[in-house]
């Protein structure tokens, strides 16, 4: 077989194994049970792994607030010297089959979703959303109102929803997102359909909890629909489930995932190992009001891996709700969804978007079209202030040298 | 004051209530308890009233199988003939401030949605969606099956809703429809996002009902949500409750309603009293696979109250999925929502469409528009069978034979 047929036969394959992975959330268990690797004195961050002298700003101060929440310090420069020293380790999410919503801490004691992909037997894992508040651990703030709130999803919210989630014996996501998709969610900067249609499919096992529960349940069942981004770490873990999957195809070229520390943006390649790193994206955001570009700060993120299999940024035309968000021109968000089908390999079978008439959304990007073509996958993304605070969101596109650093990279590979 | 700004001031009037109406669910309740002037010995139905012997169809066989229904004959030959003495009565659904779907039927015992405006202080009642069985007594059926799920909403649905209801002190509807237009729902042919929302809003007293109930709740929640059509009757009962509000206001040339009976197809006018008829419209329906357009009949139909206060086929552009239910191209939904600008008074102020910059719906329909500009309002409707169930959906624009007939009108009145 020539190069060229071998490669397409793998990114066939690729395409196959995310067109029909099969995602479902199995338990909520504190990380240090389940995911793979983990201790007592690791926190886990987003994107590809930097020395600590490298973390800066709000990455830095998210790994230092990760470690004092799990009372691995007493204060914050004691985490700073533990984490200079290598007394407190750190890692990459996505080494330990976990993925980071900006900052993206994971400590030993905090509730993950357990998703596992039944179509191939891999396992992923995503923490919790910590709610609506504008300090939050993962955008690099840390203190007593950031704690409490850490506190009480670890006490009460994983809790009742671990509970409920055992006792449903397991949530289909991949029906929850098909339908969130005719629902003008995009399942990365819109994800109500979905929190709304998760909590409705809880119901029956929320309704089981014995009666002492009543108020407990009630507080997390409010919170599963108030706080439209609930889904979000679900659409995350689901699509890392997936992508997980075709992780080491031989020859393929397609992306694998996508993840951002606060110095570069990485991608990796199922056909390849590791991370490719270019630089960071250019963001053209809607600001939220009061809020400047200089003000713009990079803490790493990994809610790119929606991309990655085909929804956020790629299935925009699914989400004109965004407009209020991101703003631009509704009619642009088909025309950028059409984009995508240049550099994709496939459409997904069961994820439809209404207004392109149901075409499935663009799967499978492969390195290979893209430098090709010019055109990289659009991300949706929230905007991190250097305060520590979400101050916008927007659409950029990933970084055209990333993937031409992985073309190079597999030619020098596959010869 | 000219007559013209008299009529003005009375449009504006009008709008300002369709645009401040504030539907809210208080109860379920038996039609004999809530409903004004119902009396056991009545059936009603939808649309303009007719003598007896001009009942054909659909809704003819739809009352007689109400009469069964309500035990007022033994059989169909004694139904039809206490119909045609008078011994059984029939009555005209919004004459009694009740909304119908299709045929429409309302008898005493049947549990109603009590749907109060609380801006104006009216209200109006809706009945139950019969559920995705083929054959319902709205499409004209009855046999025991459609006994069967008929007795199973009086027994069982509607107290475990009704408990429900009371107990939450009341379902407001206007933020779901708000919400549900950011959703993929127009609120008449689609109504899967609103039926969620609703679910969702009533699950705090769902879970407060006695444990002895908890599987009937079950079953409830699980029809909610099952049945995208559960909120229709919602819909058009909050559309109902909005529109009456303005019936009556001097001068104003604003529709109050719209329905149709199995022989024609009428409005109403805020500023003047009754009916005012004309032609059925003409169907380009996209029919269920097997079935012709020979088939096609006409057995009433109240739902288009939707489209009075500017939802379904006015508010289109926010229903993309109805193309796999409707046909067409998706792009299209845009420009007839576009157009219904040119008949409508305003744009409301809450119920906001993305794809068109969160534009308003079009509010408030003027005869006067429609004439001058030759553009009727789009109807989005099923289509019934002769058969005695659903055998396609689609668009129509409503006949402007009638619009004439009333500017007519209103020019005599008005002098």
């Amino acid at each position: 077989m020539t190069r060229r047929s071998l490669r397409d036969d793998a990114n066939q394959e690729a395409y196959r194994r995310l067109a029909g992975a099969r995602p479902v959330l199995r338990d909520i268990r504190p990380a240090i049970e389940v995911v793979p690797r983990m201790t007592r004195d690791l926190v886990l961050t987003s994107g590809p792994l930097l020395r600590w002298s490298d973390y800066e700003g709000g990455q830095r101060r998210a790994l230092i607030g990760g470690a004092l929440f799990e009372g691995l310090a007493a204060d914050a420069a004691e985490a700073e010297a533990k984490l200079a020293s290598g007394a407190i380790r750190i890692g990459a999410c996505q080494d330990h089959d976990c993925i980071g919503s900006v900052a993206g801490i994971y400590t030993a004691s905090m509730p993950v979703f357990v998703i596992e992909n039944e179509a191939f037997g891999n396992r992923a894992f995503s923490n919790m959303y910590e709610g609506q508040a504008r300090k939050r651990l993962n955008y690099g703030s840390y203190d007593d109102e950031v704690k409490e709130r850490l506190d009480y999803i670890n006490a009460a919210v994983a809790p009742v929803l671990g509970e409920a989630v055992r006792a449903s014996g397991g949530i289909e996501l991949a029906p929850i997102i098909k339908r969130a998709l005719h629902m003008g969610d995009e399942l990365h900067s819109r994800n109500t359909a979905a929190s709304l249609l998760f909590a409705v499919a809880l119901f029956p096992a929320l309704l089981d909890l014995p009666p002492a529960l009543r108020n407990e349940v009630k507080r997390v069942t409010a919170l599963l629909v108030e706080d439209n981004y609930f889904f979000l770490r679900l659409s995350m873990g689901a699509a890392k489930a997936s992508a997980a999957a075709i992780a080491g195809i031989p020859h393929a070229s397609v992306l694998s995932t996508m993840g951002l520390n606060c110095r570069s943006f990485g991608i990796q390649v199922a056909g390849l190992d590791g991370w490719i790193e270019g630089p960071l994206p250019d963001p053209e955001a809607k600001l939220f009001e009061g809020h400047g570009k200089d003000e713009i700060a990079w803490l790493g993120g990994e809610s790119i891996v929606t991309e990655t299999v085909g929804l956020g940024g790629l299935a925009q035309a699914a989400a004109f709700p965004l407009f209020s968000y991101q703003g631009g021109e509704p009619l642009d968000m088909i025309a950028r969804t059409e984009q995508m089908y240049a550099i994709t390999i496939g459409e997904h079978p069961d994820y439809r978007i209404p207004v392109l008439k149901y075409r499935g959304t663009p799967t499978a990007i492969d390195i290979f079209r893209v430098v090709e073509s010019g055109i990289t996958p659009f991300l949706d993304i929230g905007i991190a202030g250097k305060g520590g605070v979400q101050i916008g969101a927007g659409v950029v596109q990933a970084p055209l040298p990333c993937f031409e650093a992985a073309v190079a990279r597999y030619n020098d590979h596959y010869g």
